[in-house]
Parts: structure tokens; sequence; C-alpha cells
């Protein structure tokens, strides 16, 4: 059986409710969420057997984000203890013309003080089949991204598919080293990476492109380059998005795997409840249909896009969508019927 | 002067705010509502005498029933007690492409465990000109679909207009009846009929169709299959509904009368802010115009529609919509100006 | 360096939230906004120095709409205090074909009642640059009215600009006498006169008209006819509005200078999250605009269209929108991302 | 059967939440509520037919007070309509050492501007056997009170039994009128007067008197000058209340029928969660003891100190409490029990 | 290591807040909780291995329950699906006189309708080392007695510790038995029973008696009886609690093992917060201090007072409180400070 | 004129409301407080001129700060900008035997990160008469305890009062430098000390003390030696608060001038809404008193105490309290009267 690890900062989310603006508010609806943790709870949901490393602080807000992964069912034996605080992010959610506002308040976390040796890798890994981690991580701190490439290379080393979501992120990266001094190396090890073909090449500090994705000839060309520079890469997928306003998206998506280019028609989104946490929605839909072998390339790719547009729908960070709303989508039916 | 009586199941509504998922939600809003009920607080917004006739438990949660019904102006003289709860209905409401999902506990509710004997339908419908029923009474349980059909032969007996919705719910029928069982004796006695073509040729045990409602020729033939099995109909009345996402619905509406089809306008219904009730929103409108000898059958129909399209835009299962608001609906008015 | 006066009344705003109807209510929003002190808002928020002059009743209401002034930096020193109740607006927020509706009680306010003498304009006016009145407090009270005559002829006497926002409400002007016995005096000393062309000719007892916004050719024609009028006046404005729907609306404007006619491109505003204010919202802009020697007519029609159309995401009376977003909005980002 | 009929003001009741301070508040928790309509629906709550009349303003807020009577099965048939507000009352509740707060902006309500003649009062008592007035209806109004002076003689005339709540607010009572100019004349036709035996001097235009209410030999002399200036009093009452705190109140009571003198324990109240309306209440509770035979003048009093506490458990004006509650209470139960 | 399963019903707890009557609430609180769940998550908390078997239903209702159960770190895997509902209750949470009320609408619950040989009691039990059931649970319907039953044979052949909270509801035992026909059985089996002494003697069918718990010589006679009924019975403890009012309780507990009495002081509790849950807080104690061989008898009675009497300040039923909380309440820190 | 400065951190308060844990909040009420700035909030509210320097990030968090500030009509013209993150507390409220809890995150916070020069000590005090910090300050950062320590001289040199409340707060202080290497030396500038002995003691280095505050003969030669550390010393003043549960305080006060040693009675406190701040509204009172040169030094003592007692009464961290309510608590009122 599959065990799908992922491995990254959980954090407090703080948002206004029903739009507000920060001035606003005199109260903040409380969650939790972070890339790589709503890639877990997606897989969980799917009914995957999912674990989530990463490191709390020893208070009670750290325990709240503990209580978090065992109600969504991720296992979180492995969690390390440390450091004086859970990250925060505070959402402010938008509206038509006015885009959503994430301020950060992450630095010095746990994850970011994260010291080498406190995880295992051989030990966590042992058992699993895939290992996720994304661009977030080793912008957050130098020790971070230290203990992200132990954990690729030791998931290689073990045999796992290693997958990786660029998750370019413009207000981190603040510690001194830049995308290209880090990622390289770290994408050495991956088999499967979900991004922006300009961020994948602007990660890698190769020259940068503009792809245009509607155009299936000239797109293969590019992505080719991706395969020549990261060994071990199998599949490359990309969320399209098209934002007509903050409440109204248009997301499709495109996935290559060396050989062939498949698409994902675009399907329109609004309004939207909440985008925070959609490219990890597509992130585990991606995983879920790459790891099942009963399912073509061209359903995972439909499975990501469905499971991408769904989360939009759903206010909080997690995609908390089952596999059944998910195939109802994909077989036409958005009509939003009431069930009963 | 009219007074319409209506029949059925009041529940307890727990539903989401905000479009949560149920396992995001530690708090319901309630409220209370039921198809028959439903109608009879569009007929009290409308100024029509209306009685509510059902079954409450004898405790707190069926106490706050009555109150409802209280506060709405429905009349509830002959309301009788007995059983053991108050049926419930989860909601959880959809947005986009996400439908909403209803979660019924409305089974060994008091209604579905009525006893014959309890209501005194002679003394209940003897001042009234009009009862309503739906086809979720006969669904909910044997005893319950004895009681309606004592109501309806009782109101056909006493020379009462008897109208039906026929809301077919799939996920009721568990009592060991099948529609076909129990819906062509019921329907037997009913003036006026709401609901699609199949769905009443499925309920009376007819071979299914596939109307096309935009066929103005082929229609009429349909109904007139079902004039000729219901010997008292004189009015058939179906909503049009097309689903672009749950958040978007197309409102129209087709009126035949055994001579003339009548037909208006599909109207865009977006956002939706809550479409449960629609339907008997939809019925309450028909019945308003069909009661009232000023208004017309076009005009009844065009009702209907127009109350159905604001009753989407209300929290609730209720249509808390005036005469005026239909009104100005009906006269183009559809743009949402701030009344100040 | 600027400064800018208001003066106006401020109420007690309460609310149904998520577009609930007055009778579904158990709670109100609390909020204060009212025209010309939301444009003091606006301007407070792009940095210019900005006070609000109103009369206030001595209690805890009064005091809290005070509060609420010195929180977004709106200058208060001037406010004068008796009277015995704060103004109060209930607001039923809409939906879809179901307009907002506003249910006023603010008779006999602290406003309402303002004793002439009260304030000392020369005093209140004698470093300003701008004096922004409505035509809400003619509407109101004859005393208003009078003081408001006063507050104009002072402002034009110290040689400040003069604007109008017309805001018109036929549910005011109840104290006996009609708009053309009070406005065009008031209108006289006004160099900026935002509002209706049909409105301006109605408040100034000319013959009506039924101006083609469309229509750039006729136009300046009619907008002479106010010039001519109005002898001070240098800018007209006016908010191009179309409601497809309570939750849609689409946005523009136009502007003439006595010699030019400047149009500013229609925007969709969907959804609307609340529309009460968002004229005020368009004033401010437009103030900002003109006051602002580096800013030209047609920039500053622009930013009071985006200034209106960001303001439709906005709950509350206020345009709580900073100077880069409207920016953002005018260079063509009307996306919603994330900015993160 | 007895059916009682009382007359008076509801206002809309904006209260904070959880203490807080009304410069805290960003949402005001809406209900209804006003002396005479608390005992209304105090008496309704225990099974007595009751009605309730007044004057409210046609508009949405009006119908919101309408279908508040409806909710708790009040009789509003003879509610008459006009004028443009309905009062309301700012409540802000205390704690500890820090008392509740209350702002009045009731001045020039429906109610305060009834008109003379708009009342029917034969026919709105024929069928009644109790009117009930307070206070506070001659305190609003010059209008108001001879409204209730023509109600009063009525219900004598027609030989009811009248019952008045002095309720004297010292906040009231600013049209030019003082109660000893108008109490005197209404007081000569009440049977039943609760109140303070000093307020009752005091609106009467006697001498101040100090009545010691433990000093049961004093207390029948001072009260017979009551029973010697009103010709029809039968029983006077006084609620007696301790203040330890907001929080912790003690209550006890005084009836005295011109013969007798009946005292109740006095009883520990705390914590207070809402102690508007407890005068109300013990109101309602003594007519419900007084109007049935089979209840004793002792009893009576006792259920009105048992109601009077109970209500100060209750949020909201009303006393929401069965008679099955008192009776728990007045055997001794005050444990608090779960009932499961 | 030790290994605790507990076995009961988990309902979804829907209560009003603030003291809010039924009548008046628009939304209720949503949480779960159930007396032997209720028990799990106090040991949970404490660092106990602890796992809770039920009966869920297959909806979305039942998986909230579930969720509830990861959260809160109690093992689930036993968990059996099916029938129609997850069992409800509703509480209306009292202050002061008037006490808190629970509606039960737990009939025909999935876990009321269990059917035998569901639940493989062998492998559930094999690694535990105490099983803990109430007297709910053979209370709700004959075949969960049964199931019960053969939970508490089972444990008992496996050599695992049995212990029982007698749990004593009114409102339940409705199927046809009583206690008396059912529990002795059970409670043969029984090493720690938990309960009042009368309780106890009238579910065992024996003589009632009136224990007098000040009175220490007598006691242990009384208990006594209880010993030579129940062969297995090893230790007896009683909550004890007297009620000021529902906002202030007292507190203590009797502890008998056959030899020894043990009594811990009264304290006082108020304000009560919620009281539901404090017996199973109790016994969640009592088996913490029994389960550890480092932990006397009398400190192990001290530990169920101390976590009883804070369960009280906490929402919900869940005992969230830890060890570290209990020792300070034990080495006489009330005072409530802030911890900072 | 007086006018007050003080300085210190602001910080945004999250906590959970009706005394939920922090594992059972979603959401948390958000609001902003600091003990230096708590004392400003309350001499504004006395009408004091009052000035808050701090460092707030320029983001919308330190945006909605600094509106705060202006909402309580403290001056902010002084506050810099600069750093990444306004600081955090968690509060969780307890009740009676639960000890309300603290988390802090205010580590790198703007204020602790502050940089010498950033603020002009000679400018911002010119034209102050008080200056007030507490302990606090130098316990965050050494680059704050710096700043302080510049504040302090220049306070001092420009011939201010200087107030420090002591503030011990154990879970701060982790920079490397314990109390006694800072303290005295800003202590030595101090006019008067708000604190405990014992802690004045440790903080100054000296050997521990057991002050027995009821002893008046013995307390003023502890506080003589404080005098003797500190030669600009002339008042110290002592809160005495006796906690008998979360819920349940008594406060009293004790004030000593070099002379005469004035006592408050103690006053009983409860319930107790929110006790966080309630040394700051002692501050604030004690400054209020001694600023004031007609009110002496008992009843500055007395202003202190009762603005403590209060201040318990209010959510949140500011004493909302008036200087009426103070005198009418000061006059022996109590009683919680409602104000009508």
């Amino acid at each position: 059986m599959n065990k799908v690890v992922t491995f990254g900062e959980i954090m407090l989310r703080l948002s206004t409710e029903r739009h507000l603006r920060f001035s606003q508010a005199n109260k903040f609806a409380a969650s939790y969420g972070g890339g790589e943790f709503n890639v877990a709870v997606s897989l969980a949901n799917y009914g995957v057997s999912t674990e989530f490393v990463t490191r709390l602080p020893n208070n009670e807000i750290g325990a709240c984000a503990l209580k978090e992964m065992r109600k969504y069912n991720v296992e979180s034996k492995n969690v390390v203890y440390g450091g004086d605080r859970l990250g925060i992010y505070f959402l402010e959610t938008g509206a038509g013309t006015r885009g959503s506002n994430v301020v950060y308040d992450r630095a010095n976390s746990s994850m970011a003080t994260i010291e080498q040796g406190e995880i295992n890798w051989e030990d966590v890994l042992k058992d699993a089949t895939w290992f996720h981690w994304s661009g977030i991580t080793p912008a957050i701190s130098e020790s971070a991204a230290q203990e992200c490439l132990r954990a690729v290379k030791t998931a290689h080393t073990l045999g796992l598919t290693v997958s990786c979501d660029l998750n370019y992120r413009s207000k981190l990266w603040k510690y001194g080293k830049a995308p290209k001094d880090v990622m390289p190396e770290l994408l050495q090890y991956s088999t499967v990476i979900l991004g922006d073909l300009d961020t994948a090449f602007f990660m890698l500090g190769m020259d940068q492109v503009e792809p245009d994705y509607q155009d299936e000839k000239s797109l293969p060309k590019l992505y080719d380059k991706l395969f020549k520079t990261c060994p071990n890469l199998k599949t490359v997928a990309t969320t399209l998005r098209y934002s007509i306003s903050a409440s109204h998206q248009q997301i499709g998506g495109v996935l290559y795997d060396g050989n062939h280019l498949y698409t994902a028609d675009i399907k329109d989104v609004t309004p939207v409840v909440d985008r925070v946490g959609s490219g990890d929605a597509f992130m585990g839909g991606l995983i879920y249909g790459l790891i099942n072998d009963t399912i073509d390339k061209q359903k995972a790719l439909n499975i990501a896009v469905a499971a991408c547009c769904l989360k939009h729908t759903i206010s909080g960070d997690y995609n908390l969508i089952t596999l059944d709303e998910i195939e109802r989508l994909l077989s036409g039916d958005a009509s939003g019927k009431v069930s009963r």
C-alpha cells in the first residue's frame, strides 16, 4: 500500500470573515494550514495513508496544530518539538476587483529554526513510497533548506517518488540565499514537479521563458529543457489560472511526461469562497492520480484540475472534498444540485 | 374569503453558515421548514388566511416549531401533539461547482408516527377553500400516507381545491411502498399538480417520458395524458430550472390548463443565497395567483416564477417576500436598486 | 498643504448580516456612516488632512460616533454637541434580484435640530482649502439647510473650493421645503457638482432632461446649462451606474469642465459586497484627483471610478481603500491575485 | 375564562453582548420589549389569554415587533398603525460593581405620537377581565397619557380589574407634566398597584415617606394611606430588591390587601444574566396569582417573587419561564439540577 | 503499558449559547459527547493510551464524530458503521435558580440499533488492560445492553479491570427492561463502580438505602453490601455533589476499597460554565489514579475530585484539563492567577 | 495643562471567547493592548492629554494598532515605524478554579528590535509633565531596555515626573540580562513606583523580604529601604490582590509617600469578566490622582483601587471607565443599579 510523507510548515491562519478588511475586524477566524500539510489532508481525504513531518513549538498553539493533523487523519508521529512559536499568516479575503491580501508573520517559527539531525529521515521514510516537499521550505530559512535537502536525498536513496510544488513566494527568501542557489540541487532528486515553466526556469537559474500554454507545439520543447536539467524528472505539471476577478477564476492544467502533453479543459470557478490552498489541491489530486496504477495520466490531470476547482468553494486551506465529489464534477455535473 | 390549509411535516433545519462543510462547523444555524409549511408562510406573507396542520412532539423543540408558525402568522390551532421527536435535516450550502448537501434525520418523527384519527379533517377543513399537500408526506411513512389520503378525500368531498407538489425525494420512500403504490389514488383528487412531467408519470406508474419543455407543440399532448389519468385535474405547472452552478440558476415555468399552454421567461438567478424552498415559493405564488379571481393564468405563472427567483436570495426555507417585491420584479426591475 | 472640511450627518448604521431580512435577524451589525463623513474617510485614507463637522448628542452613542471619526483619522475638534439622538438607518442588504432596503430613523436627530450659530464657520474653515457638502443636509431639516447655507457662503467668501454631491433622497425633504426652494442658492457657491444631470435640473427647478450619457455630442450642451445657472461652477461629474442586479453593477463616469468632456470606461462590479457609500467613494476619489496639481482631469475621473468600484467590495459605508489599490486597478490588474 | 389586555409601548432593544461597553461593540443583539408587553408575554406563557395594544409604525421594524407578539402568543389584532418610528433603547449589561446602562431613544415614537380616538377601547376591552397599564405610558407624552386615561376609565366602566405598575423612570416625564399632575387621576381607577411606597406617594403628590419593609407593624399604616387616596384599590404589592452588585441581587416581596400584610422570603439571585424586565416578571406572576380563584394571596406573592428571580436568569426583556419552573423553585428546588 | 477501552454512544450535542432558552436561539453550538467517550478523552489528555468503541452511521454527521475522536487522540479503529443516525441531545444551559435542561433525541440511533456480532470483542480487547462502560448503554436498547454484556464478559475473561459508572438516566430505560433486570449481571464482572449508593442498590434490585455520606462509620457497612453482591468488586466511589444553584456547586468524593474509607474535601465550584460531563471527569480521574501503581487511593480520589471541579469551568462534554492543572489545584492553588 | 507620555509595546491580543480552551476555539477575539498603552487609554478616558510612544511594523496589523490609539484618543504622532511584526499574545480566559493562560508570541517584535536613536526623546517629551514606563520594556530586549533608559534619563533631565509599574513577567527577561542588571539604574530616576515590595527588592538586587501588608507598623520601614535606594522616589504604591478564584478577587491598595502610609479598603470583585490590565487600571487611576493638585493622596489611592476593581468588569486590556463611574463606586454605590 502506498504511503505519502509530506514535509513543511503548518501555520496558524488568522482570517477576517465576510470580506472584512483587517481594520474592520474584531475577531479572526482561526484555522491551520500550509502548502505541504494541505497536500497531506487532500490525500488523507482520498483514503491514502499520509504523514506530515514538521517542527512544532511546545506550547498550546502548537498543540492545536497537532490536534488539527489528527482530526484530518494525517499521521503525526514523527513531528519534532522545539523552537518558540508557530508561524502565522493573516488573510483578508478579497472580492471582485479587490484581491486577497496575506500578511506573513512566520519568521523565527519553530519550523524555520529547525536544527540538523532533529529528524531521522531514514526512520521516517522507511515504509513510505512517496515524498512531497515544496519551494516554501527552502525559502524560509537556511536550516529549513538544509533539512529539506537531507529529506530529499534520503527519499531518493530509499527509492521513493519525490514530488515538488515550486510555490515561489516573493515575500520569503529573505535569509540571504536566492532560489537559484538552493533549488537546483533539491530539484535534481525530484520525480514530479508542479509549477509554471517560468518559475521553474527562474528557480533553476536558467534563461527566462514566456511559455504560451495554448501552444501545444512549442510547450514540449520548453519542458524538455527541464527534463535535461533535472535527471530524475518524470512528470511536470502546471496549473493554468486565468483571473477574471478575485471572485471569478478560470482553471485548467497541463501535464507533460517527457513524451506526451496532456491538457485539461478550462473550468469557470465562480464565486470564489477561498482560493488559498487551491494549488495544493491540484498537487494532492495529481499525486493521487499518479500513485494509483489504475489511473492514467489524462485522468490524473483531470482529477487535479477538478480538485483545484472544488477547493475554491471551501473556506480554509484544506481541500475537504471527497473522491465522489471529484468524480461527479468530472462526469459533467457542475450543476450544484441539492443532494436530497 | 379564501382560506388555505396545508398539511405536512415541519422540521428543524440545521445548516452550516458561510458555505462551511459539516466537518468545519462548530455551530449550526437553527431554523424550521418543510415543503407544505413553506407554502403556508408564502401565502401568509401575501395576506392569505392560512393554516398548517401537522403533528409535533410535546417537547421544547416542538414548541419552537409552534412559535415559528405563530411568528409568520400561520394558524396552528389544529396541530396535534404526540410522538417523540421533531424531524431534522442538516444542510451544507454549496457554492459554484459544489452542490448543497442535505442529510435527513427525520425517521420516526412525530409526523411520521401520526396515528389515524388524530386529526378531525371535517372540522379542520370546514371553512377552508383550498387544501395543499405534497409528495413528501406519503413518502415518510405508511401512516402519514394514510392520513394524507384521508385529508385529500375529505377536502375533495367538502369541495375544496386540492393542490399537490409532487416533490419526489429519492432519500425517502423507505417504508416499503413505492410512489406508484400510493400516489395514483392521492392524485385522483387533486385539482392542481406542480411537478416535472417525468416525475408525474413515474409516480403514477405510467410509461416514462422525456419532455422537451421548449417544444410547445408536443408538451400539451403529454400533459393531456395526465389529465386523463387524474379526473379532477384542472391545472398542471412545472418549474423549469437550469443549473449553471450551485450559485447560478435559471428559472422559468410552464402552466397548462387542459386548453392552453402558458410559459414564463427564463430568469437568471445569481448568486444563490439559499435554494432550499424555492419550489415551495413557486407553489405559493401559483396558489396565490389561482385563488384570486382578478389574476389570470399567465399572471399566476409569472408570479410563481418571480417568487421562486426571489426565494433564492433569502436564507432559510421560507419565501419572505412581499407582493410588492414580486410586482417590482415582474415590472422589470431586477436591478437591485437601494430603496431609500 | 490641502485641508478638506466636510459637513453633514453621521448616523448609526444597523444592518443585517448575510443578506438576512429584517424579520430574520436577532442582531444587527453596528457601524457608522453618512455621505459627507464617508467622503472624509476616503480622503483621510489617501493621506489628505480632513475634518468632519457635525452635531452629536451628548450620550454614549454619540461618543461611539466620535471614536469612529478618530479611528479613521478624521479631525473632529469642531464637532458640536446637543440634541437628543444620533440618527439611525437600518439596512437590509439585498442579493441578485432583491434590492437592498434602507429604513431611515433619522428624524429629530442632533444634526437635524442644529441651531444657528452653534458652529463658528470662519474659525472652522480658516485654514481649509476645500469645503464639501451634499444635498442630504438641506433635506433633513430647515435649520440644517440654513446652517449648510452659512457654511457654503463662508467657504465661498474665504476662497475655498466648494463641492456638492447632489444626493437626492426621496424619503427625506419632509419638512415643508422642496429641493428647488433651497438648492439653487446653495449651488450658486459650488465649484464642483457631482450628480445626475436630471437630478441637478430637478433640484435647480429647471426643465427636466433625459440625458444620454453615451452621446458625447449632446452632453456638453446640457452641462453648459448648469454652468450658466451656477456661476461658480468649474467641474461637473456624474457616476454612471447600470444595475444588472443587486449583486452585479456596471460603473463608469463622466466629467465636464466647461470645455472638455472626459469619460471613463465602464467596469463590471460583481459580486457587490455593499454598495452603500459607493457614490461617496466616487466623490472622495474625485476630490483627491482635483485637489492634486499633479493629477489631470482624466486621471481624476479614473480615480473616482476606480474608488467607486472598489468600494462595492467593502462592508460598511466607508471606502477603506488605499491609493495603491486604486493604482493597481487603474493599471489593469482587476484579477484579484493573492498578494503574498 | 380570563382575558388580560395590556397597553403600552414595545421598543426595539439593542444590547451589547458579553458585558461589552458600547464603544467596544460592532454589533447589537436585537430584541423587543417594554414593561406592559413583557407582562403580556409572562401571562401568555402561563396559558392566560392575553392581548397587547400599542401603536406601531408602518415599516419593517414595526413589522418585526408584530411578529414578536405573534411568536409569543400575545394577541395583536387591536394594534393600531401610524407614526414614524419604533422606540429604541440601547442596553449595556453591567457586571459586578459596574451597573447596566440604558440609553433611551424613544422620543417621537409611534406610541408617543398616538392620537386620540385611534383605539376603540369599548371594543378592545369588551371581552376582557383585566386591564394592565404602567407609569411609563403617561410618562412618554401627553397624548399617550390621555389615551391611557381613556383606557383606564373604559376598563373601570366595563368592570375590569385594573392593575398598574408604577414604573417611575426619571429619564422620561420630559413633556411638561410631572407624575403628580397625571397619575392621581389614573390611579383612582386602579384595583392593583405594584410599586415602592415612596414612589407611590411621590406620584400621588403626597408627603414623602421612607418605608421600612422589615417593619411589619408600621407598613400597613403607610399602605392604608394609599387605600384612602385610591378608592378602588384592593391590592398593593412591592418588590423588595437589595443589590449586592450588578451580578448579585436579593429579591423578596410584600403584598397588602387592606387587611393583611403578606411577605415572601428573600431569595439570592446570582449570577444575574439580565435584570431588565424582572419587575414585569413580578407583575406577571402577581396577576396570574390574583386572577386565579384557586390561588391565595400568599401563593400569588410567592409566584410573583419566584417569577422575578427566574427572570434574572434569562436574556432579553421577557420572562420565558413556565409554571412548572416556578413551582419547582417554590417547592425549594433552586439547585439547578440538570433535567435529563 | 496500560490501555483503556471504553464502549458507549457518542452523540451530537446541540446547545444554546449564553444561557439562551431554546425558543430564543437561532443557532446551536455543535459539539460531540457521551459519558464513555468523555472518559476516554480525559484519559487521552492524561497521556493514557485510550480507545473508544461505538457504532456510527455512515453519513457526514457520523464522520464528524469520528474526526472528533481523532482530534482528541482517542483510537477509533474498532468503530463499526451502520444504522441511520447519530444520537442527538439538545442542551439549554441554566444559571442561578434555573437548572439546565436536556432534551434527548437519541432513540433509534446507530448505537441503539447495534446488532450482535458486529464487534469482535476478543480482538478489540486483546491488548487492553482496562474496560470501561456505563449504565447508559444498557439503558438505550436491548441490543445495546446485550452487546455491553458481551463486552463485559470478554473483558472479564481476558483479565481486564472492568469499571462502570452507574449513570442512571430516568429519561432512558424505555425499551421494556428495568435496571434491575439487566444491571445485576453486568455488575457481577465489574471491578470498579462509580455511583451513589442508593442508585447502586436500586439498579441491583436491593432494598433502598439513604446513605449519609458524612457518617464515616455507617458508610462502610452499606458499601460492604455492594461488595457481597458484586463478587469481583474492588473499589466503589461516589461523587458528592451539593447544588447551591445551577451556577454554584460543591464537589467532594468518597472511595471505599473493602477495607478503608477515603474521603476528599468539599470544594466550591462557582461559576459553573458547564456541568455536563463532570461525572465523567471524576471517572476519568479515578481510572487514571487507579491504573497508576505510583498513585495511592487517597490521591486517586483527590485527582478525581479535582478533575470533576475543573470540568465545570469548561464548555462542552470533555474534561480538557491537563495533569499539571490538576496538580496545581491539588496543591492548593485555586486562585486563578494568570499564567504569564 | 498636564500631558502624560507613556512608552512601551502594544500587542495584538488574541483571546478565546466564553472561557473556551485554545483547542476548542475556531476564532479569536482580536484586540490590542500592552501595559503602558493601557495606562494611556485610562488617562485619555479621564480627560488627560496623553501620548503613547512605540515602534510599529509597516504592515496592516501595525496599522490596526495605530487606529486603536486614535480611537481611544491617545496621541500617536511620535510612533516610529520599522521591524517585522507586531507582538502577539494569546489569552485563554479562565473561570473558577481554572486560571487564565497567556501564551506570549512577542519575540522579535518591532518594539523588541527598536534601534537606538530612532526616537528623539527631547522632542517627544518637551511639552510633557509626566513620563510613564514599566518593567516590561527592559524585559523584552537589550535595545528596548537601552531605549527605555534613554527616555527615563531625558524625562528626568527635563524635570518630568517619572513613574514605573514594576510589572515583573517571568516569561520575559530571556535576552541574557536579569532585572537586577538593568532595573536599578532605571529606577534611580523614578518618582513613582507601583509594585509589590518583594518584586521591588528582587529587581533592585536587594535582600528578599516578605512584606505583611496588614502590618501598618513594619511596612513603612520596608518602604523606607526603597526610598534610600531610589534617590528620586516620592511615592510607592502596591495593589493588594487576594485571589479567591479566577472569578472572584479581592482588591485593595497601599500607598506610602515617605512619611505616611495610606490604605484603601479591600473590595470584592466578582464575577471577573477580564482581569488582564487591571494593574494598569490601578496605575492609570494613581497617576490621575497624583497629577491633579485638587486630589489628596488618600483619594488618589482610592481612585486607583476603584479603577482596578471596575476594570475587572470589562473585556479587553483597557479600563473603559469614566470618572463618574469611579466616583459612583467610591461613594458606596456598588449596587449595579440599572441607570435609566
